[in-house]
This record gives C-alpha cells, structure tokens and sequence, in this order.
C-alpha cells in the first residue's frame, strides 16, 4: 500500500483507524498511552504484525516525554509502559515479543544518556517496521510458489497490509502472485463479528486489482463444495511450537471444511509469531470479546435486548488440519515441530 | 406462541412482520396478491411451514374476489396466483406442496357454486393451519425422546414457532422438552446474512423461558471443541428421497463441524417437506439472494461499495452428515431412502 499503516510522525504515532473503513479513511494521532492503548484494544490498529509495531512505538511513547535522569527511574517508567500496553491484547503474541525486544534494547543501551536512549528506543522500533516490510514480501515471495495459474483463495479475517505496515502475510501472497503476472481469484470471509473480511480484506484487494468476492462465514462451505476453491491462506496470532495455530474466531472452522473437502490450508505468518515455549495450542488463552460486538456491530440492536452471547475473539487450529505454514524464511511443513524448529534455527 | 405467525382475518391475510423483529412487534394485513408475493419473497414470512401456509392463504386471496362465474373462468384465476405464487421462493417445497393442495382442492369441488368453492379453499388453507399445528406438536413429542436432561443443543436459523403456524420444528423439540420439564440449555447461530437466528430463535427461545445462548455462525466450530454442545438440531425447507436436505445457508457448514466432533447432528421437518421426486439433493435448485443483504444489511454500508457478492440463500447437506431426520410420523434414520419411503406409505 501506498500509506503506512502505522508510523512514526514528529512524536507521536499516526495510524489508520480501521474502524471507520472502509467507508471513511482517516489516520489518527496516538501521543500518549491510554490513547494507543484504547487504540489497539478497539482494533483501529489490528492483525499481529501491525499490532507489534503499535506495541514498540507505543513504549517509545511511554517514555519520551520522561524526565527521567537515571537509568533506573527510566527503566521504571518503560516497565510500567510495557506492562499496560501488554493488557491491550492477551493473546497477541507479536504485542509481548515487541515490547520484550524494547525492553531488551533499553537494557543493553543502558549506559546511553537518556535522550540518546530515547532515540536507539525509537530506532528499535523504527527496525521491527523495516523487518516487517522485508518479512511480509519474503512471505508474499514464499508463498506465491504455492499457488497455480487461476487459481481461487479462500482467505479469512484480514491478513493484509493493514495488519502489517504495510504489505501483509496472508494477502502478501496473492499481492506478489498478482504482481508477478499470475491469475488468481480471491473469495473473502466477511468475518463476523468485526467484518474485517467484508471492511479491511476486500477493500485491500480491490485497491490492489485483484479479483474478490465476498461471502458470509457460512457460505464457506457451499463455495467448497461448489469446487470453486482452490486453497486457503489465512494468517495467525499465535502459532504454538507444534504448529497449533490461532487465529480469529471462525478460523478453525474454515480448516475442518478445507480438509473435508481436501483442499490445502495453508497457515501465513511471520516466525515471530512462533511461541516456541508453548508446545501445543492448548495452553493458548483466549480472548472474550464484548456482547455488544454481536448484537449492535452494525449500528443498531440485532438481537433481543439482554441475550447472552459468548464471542471468543480467536480459535485454535489444531496442526493436524494445517498443510504447511508460509514464513519470511521458507515454508514449514509437517511434521511442524520439526520444520518450525529448524527454520528457528536459521 | 400466544399469537399465530400467519391466519386468516375478515378476508385478509394478517402475519407477523418478521423483518422487525426482536426490536418492533407488528403484524400486517395482505389482501392482495402483490402484498403477499412482496412478504414471501421479502422474509416477512419465513420458513418452510409458514411458507406453505401464506402459499395457500394466498391462492385465497388470489380467488376471493373473483367474479367469475363458471369453473373454467375461476379455474383460471386461481392458476394464474399459484403460478405467481410459486415464483417468490423457488427453493421451498412447502410452497409447492401447498399451491399443489389448493388447486387438487378446486378440481376435487369443481361442481360446487363458485361462493361455496371460494369457502372450500378456505377451509382447506385453514385445515393446513390446524395440520400444521398438530404436526410441530407431533415432532416435538418425537424429537425430545432423542434428547438427554442437561443437554445443550445447537441451531441454525430460525425453525422455531415464527417458521410454522405457532410451535416450530427445530424449536418444537425444545419448546417440548422444556414443557416436560427437562433441563436444556441452547446455543443459536445468528445465521447471516439476514440474521434470523440473532433475532427470531433467541426472542423465541427467550419468550419460553430457555436458556439461550448467541453465537456467530464461525464461532460452531469452537463452541463443538469446548465440549459445550451434545446436539445439533435444524430444520429444512426440503429434504430428499435419500434424506440430502436443503436448508438455510450454513447448515451444511454445521453439519461438517458436528460429524468432526462426533456431535448428532438432527433435522426436524414434516414429512411435507420431503420431496420424494428428487432422488438426491444434487437436482435442489439453490436461490441466490441479493448483495445487498450482506454489504448493508444493518442499515449501513460494511463492505466498499460496489463488491462483488456471492450469496446462496440454501445449501444442501449430504444425507451421510445426517444422523436422523425427525417428522410428525416418527424418527427416520439412516439409510433414508427406506425409512422416509416407509414413512410415506404410512
């Protein structure tokens, strides 16, 4: 895309409010910590990648106005930082890596005066941008050979440029398939119950010229059983080291139809989001989102005033329904603790 | 319910504008064909039985004013609404099957007065109310012998009093194991687009005094893995000789997710609904609804402008994802076509 998703502008933090499309584009202004806080719970910056840059410039905000002359009251207040961004999204594996990449930065530099530290913090975050960009046309370059001539993609949620800086994971695929000249189709999952299918994936995709269509979750099946799908790619939150994969609700349930109906389903991500100290999914938490995402997501009461609903914002697919897992550093394929293992390696 | 979903009213058709619902309480008076073509066609009716039903009441109302005054003439003009008729819903058997009803009803009472025929066709749609009745009782009865004390069962849709005449199918089995005083707890797909899961089965359900539980159509698959559901019951707007069925876009989805986590997964229709000229659900023709019912269907527009929209308004599921198929005559299982032919001959 031709606009950062999120960046760093004059001291504070611009990013695309993701709420509002795609019928308004506008960027906002985080300047202090509630502010990308709020800003990463309510999804106006989403998607793992994009939400471990919020996360690294969000510490960088949290202490740039420090006045801190010490190493130790700094240190002090960067932790109090990191510990409140962490809550924004538990089960955000990226946020943790990023704000631990910060921290790490922060002690290393520690013989740094302050202000000097404050710019290696701001140039550490400034780099999990830039490895991003390159990781997610290193996925897009990876899995594009996965994929034939006229090929048709499922994908789910959005796994795009807007849950990256810039260019995505899962969509990276079809952008660089598409950029270099081969002919795909892509049927896209509204994604219920924040619609980033029908908002955020569509809309890259048409900007981008490609070919999309857009469906509600349940029709996932029947356009399967039509044959009119080639393959999925979605992306991932948080992939346990045996290959588990979480992922945003409706996930899972779009593995089990691909393996029904034989279709490949391929998982797109960054290593980082590997969490080699979970050996299996289970031990994932998720994340419950608010009732009122599923009676009132679209303006007005859809549902009998005071239902209960359960809305658990992730699921995870077990390995066993993931055909192999697109990295920045190859494709992973089963059995994943070995090919996981070795590309951590590298 | 207290309040029929559909009846006959001093020449008119009254019925409950489901298109408002949970959020306004309104029913509405058709008395000409146009009106009730616009209702069927529109889902302010909805479900296969309540189909049948408004089919029927319409043919009425199609003849009521009639001038004629030979057979030939009337005979016209109750083909002429039938055929018209059968245009607003092409997936939905019931339709047929009570057009069909109406028609044999005239030919059967062609020596009749013209006043007295219009009475007799009366009679008739009034006699498939009062069948309808005894039949979702009839499948209740049925139905809740499959289910255990604590179950909590999973649906699609709305098969609930609001489908039929005023108890339901699906629901039916609920509505009858809650009055017989077993504890049951459910959870309702909201089923996009329209969402007559999130506003007509919990309002039901609620009204009763069930314990309802919402959930978006790709949270299924996650609510199966938590151990949380014992069943899956749905209804169908046709099922096959070989017990293939038509239903609701996503049920086929369910269907998958259930036998995957070796979840029953139920049908409950009447027998009216089996359509024993199809040999397989491979003829069923499947109606596409319009992209607008997806891209704004909550009063704003969620997806950009000018998207393209794949939206089956049906899908079929195999008879081997289906466990039972429960009917006012009894529980048929699997193979079907020995067992629903059996239940024919009954």
């Amino acid at each position: 895309m031709a606009i950062e998703t999120i960046e760093w502008e004059d001291g504070r933090i611009k990013l695309i409010d993701q709420t509002l499309l795609p019928n308004e584009f506008k960027q906002i202004y985080c300047d202090d910590l509630p502010t990308i806080w709020e800003a990463i719970k309510s999804l106006r910056v989403r998607g793992a990648p994009a939400i471990g840059i919020a996360g690294a410039l969000g510490a960088v905000i949290g202490i740039w106005n420090s006045t801190a002359n010490t190493y130790e009251a700094f240190g002090a207040e960067l932790k109090s930082a990191t510990d409140y961004l962490a809550t924004s999204r538990p089960t955000a594996v990226n946020l943790f890596w990023a704000l631990d990449r910060m921290t790490r930065t922060a002690e290393e530099n520690k013989h740094l005066p302050i202000p000097e530290l404050k710019e290696t913090l701001l140039a550490e975050a400034q780099d999990i941008i830039e490895e991003d960009k390159a990781m997610c046309r290193a996925i897009g370059q990876h899995g594009m050979a996965l994929l034939n001539e006229n090929d048709t993609i499922l994908t789910h949620c959005n796994a795009g440029g807007l849950a990256t800086s810039d260019y995505g994971t899962a969509l990276a695929v079809m952008f660089s398939a598409n950029e270099a000249g081969k002919q795909i189709q892509v049927y896209a999952d509204e994604t219920r119950p924040l619609l980033q299918g029908a908002r955020l994936t569509t809309w890259e995709l048409m900007q981008a010229g490609i070919d999309v269509t857009l469906i509600c979750d349940n029709m996932a099946a029947q356009v399967m059983k039509e044959g009119k799908i080639q393959c999925v790619i979605v992306g991932a939150d948080r992939i346990a080291a045996n290959g588990d994969t979480a992922n945003k609700i409706g996930t899972y349930n779009v593995a089990i139809l691909a393996q029904v109906h034989e279709i490949p389903f391929y998982v797109a991500a960054p290593t980082s989001t590997i969490d080699f100290a979970l050996s299996t999914g289970e031990e994932i938490p998720i994340e419950q989102r608010s009732a009122e995402e599923v009676t009132e997501g679209f303006g007005r009461l859809t549902a009998p005033k005071g239902v209960k609903v359960y809305s658990p914002a992730f699921d995870v697919t077990p390995a066993s329904f993931v055909t192999a897992i697109i990295t920045e550093k190859g494709v992973a394929h089963p059995p994943f603790t070995d090919s996981l293992g070795a590309l951590q390696e590298e």
